[in-house]
């Protein structure tokens, strides 16, 4: 198939290219590098160092003999990405091309309206692009488990059947994002599934948990072919944190009272997820969501199992709750149905001891590049300007 | 009380800026003037002429010795916008400063995206601006019941109680909103809800139903006060339409079967119903919303009642089918709850035969500066690309 990738270059946009160039597909990426421009304005770096996305394609054509092809634009440039549908006539595309980071978008407000204006606006092009150019293509969007908030009733994937003064429908699952991002994300749902209805576009959102992992097949055979980890307060995931500060001795912090539960998937099943949706694409007109994470874990839970693990490795770990920056629900119930990418062929990775190992024995490998400063929140939901002081 | 009417030039701003002036509340209009610089570039007209904003100013001074204030200005100018809350230290302010057109949003990608991007990061500067530098200023938003959709239950004022598998809570009621301007209504109701939430702002948001009307106690003081009258393909609604049509001697446009039904509002009960919102507002973090309006009628009911009415001025209408260039349900139930505003004091006006006969009597007196190429629709919502061709 002819896929196009827009976000290739990223945490997860990158392995995903990979893994379906390995799998025989006709991969194309689109790009405007924007997560590695964020880096260089504040500071920041990958706890693994990244080559280009030029030496990354080349690395992988000399070891596979596979071309991915690349573009560099923007999904905000109309007419680049247009044009890409045009020329490409994609049979799917996948769309990761979006600002990621719940604490980004709480900065200030400019941040608040990059995410919601790149998000909302660039999907609209996508759609656009689409509709004009390829109307048979398959839209793969990833949305987030965080849309849907901390519902005291059990999360279905993506609709709900309601029964109301004796009466009943299928209906949107009610949404209570928790960041100027996770919004951002549901307005793209809302406009994806208007697009299906009015247009016959075919597309499948796939509400992502937190994603964990470094590495997979096709990155392994080669450091130059490395994805991203990041452990910084902005893009660093509650998993990663934990890892690194437990090989740099300080204390693991938790948010709040660290019973926040949420919905978490492995970086080999993120990726098989979306290979799973492309190979059975929805009719015209559907709109899908499928929930993708395979487990559910609460913060404290995390932190317990990185505190155990890291005794292996001689590492006395502690726990340290912090001051929660967030405005969330820190005691709720939480139950997320997601059934429909195991039915369609997905094998769990579990976040096993051999993972959580491997996670620490590489932040171990990696224990002179860590960055102390970047790790503690000065992110906080209550404020309307916050700095970001590396 | 001190209010800031955003938007306040508009066919609603304008008489609820002279209804709340004249119960001596202390207006200060902020407007871009974009709506009659829509009409510029078309050669769209109200059927009402209208003064200029600065002359209604004065003409107001004149008549009552009461002064509104103005400022030429941007919801998307965010210093602009800050620097008003800053000064004013609004009580309230009401945000009429939206694209509101369905039809304009489903031209082509630039107008949704205009709509999109104008709606939702105006109102997300609101949000800052309030919680910047007025905190404790209550945001009156207007919503609209198009959000909605048509669900096959109840409609309830904005959240509804789910039970499901054996447990319970009470959500924001699920969207399904039918263009891209009923989108960024959403968007926009998300955004708020969260803001009320992180930072303790309070805010009313007014699904409103179809306005109809053109005249207030305070407008009828002088034609020199007038608000809009639209019966154009792209800001009338359908009761404007039907009579403008029926006087012109040109069939009723009805959309698709006509049997879609959807809520109704006269102007004057609006301008009450901002009112009730403003002297009764929520409390800090407290956001709710009215369903904001008084009866429902189908499509096929309101032409009925037009063609019935005009017999009685000599007018012999015609009802035509016209193919629905909406996508949307035209058999569907539908029942909206609407009693909290009922609860604040609301006594409806409703659509009788005496309102009728007052819109067929102003399209008479105005017969001379219809505009017939204006009425049929040319924005097909299944195509991504239509010309407004007046």
């Amino acid at each position: 198939m002819r896929i196009l990738i827009l976000g290739g270059d990223g945490y997860l946009g990158w392995p995903q290219a990979l893994y379906l160039s390995e799998k025989g597909h006709d991969i194309t990426i689109f790009d405007n590098l924007s997560r590695r421009h964020f880096d260089l304005e504040r500071g920041f770096n990958s706890l693994i160092p990244l080559q280009t996305l030029h030496e990354r394609i080349a690395v992988w054509k000399a070891l596979m003999g596979k071309q991915i092809h690349m573009r560099i634009g923007d999904v905000m440039d109309y007419e680049a990405l247009a044009a890409i549908f045009q020329e490409l006539q994609p049979d799917a595309v996948v769309h990761f091309a979006e600002q990621r980071s719940a604490p980004y978008s709480m900065i200030d407000r400019k941040h608040a309206v990059f995410t919601q204006t790149n998000n909302v606006v660039g999907t609209l092009n996508v759609l656009y692009a689409i509709k004009e150019f390829a109307p048979a293509c398959h839209l793969v969007k990833l949305g987030t488990m965080g849309e849907y908030g901390t519902p005291n009733i059990d999360i279905e994937e993506g609709f709900i059947e309601i029964h109301h003064k004796g009466r009943s429908d299928i209906l949107p699952y009610p949404k209570q994002p928790g960041s100027f991002y996770h919004l951002s994300k549901v307005h793209d749902s809302h406009n994806i599934m208007f697009c299906c209805k009015i247009w016959g576009l075919r597309a499948t959102d796939l509400n992502q948990g937190i994603v964990y992992g470094f590495e997979t097949a096709e990155t392994a055979l080669d450091t130059r072919l490395a994805t991203r980890f990041d452990y910084d307060q902005i893009y660093g995931t509650a998993l990663n944190r934990f890892c690194v500060q437990a090989v740099a001795g300080s204390p693991l912090t938790v948010y709040g009272q660290g019973q926040q539960i949420r919905g978490y998937i492995n970086l080999m099943d993120t990726i098989r997820c979306i290979e799973l949706a492309i190979m059975s694409p929805p009719k015209e007109s559907e709109y899908r969501v499928f929930n993708q994470i395979t487990e559910q874990f609460s913060l404290n839970e995390l932190a317990e199992m990185v505190v155990e693990q890291s005794k292996h490795f001689g590492l006395e770990a502690q726990i340290k709750f912090f001051p929660n920056p967030r405005v969330e629900q820190e005691q709720h119930y939480y139950n997320a149905t997601h059934t429909r990418l195991i039915e369609l062929g997905l094998e769990p990775h579990l976040l096993s001891e051999t993972v959580l190992a491997s996670m620490l024995a590489f932040a171990i490998a990696q224990r002179s590049s860590i960055n102390q400063q970047v790790i503690l929140p000065t992110v906080n939901w209550r404020d309307a300007q916050n700095e970001v002081t590396p």
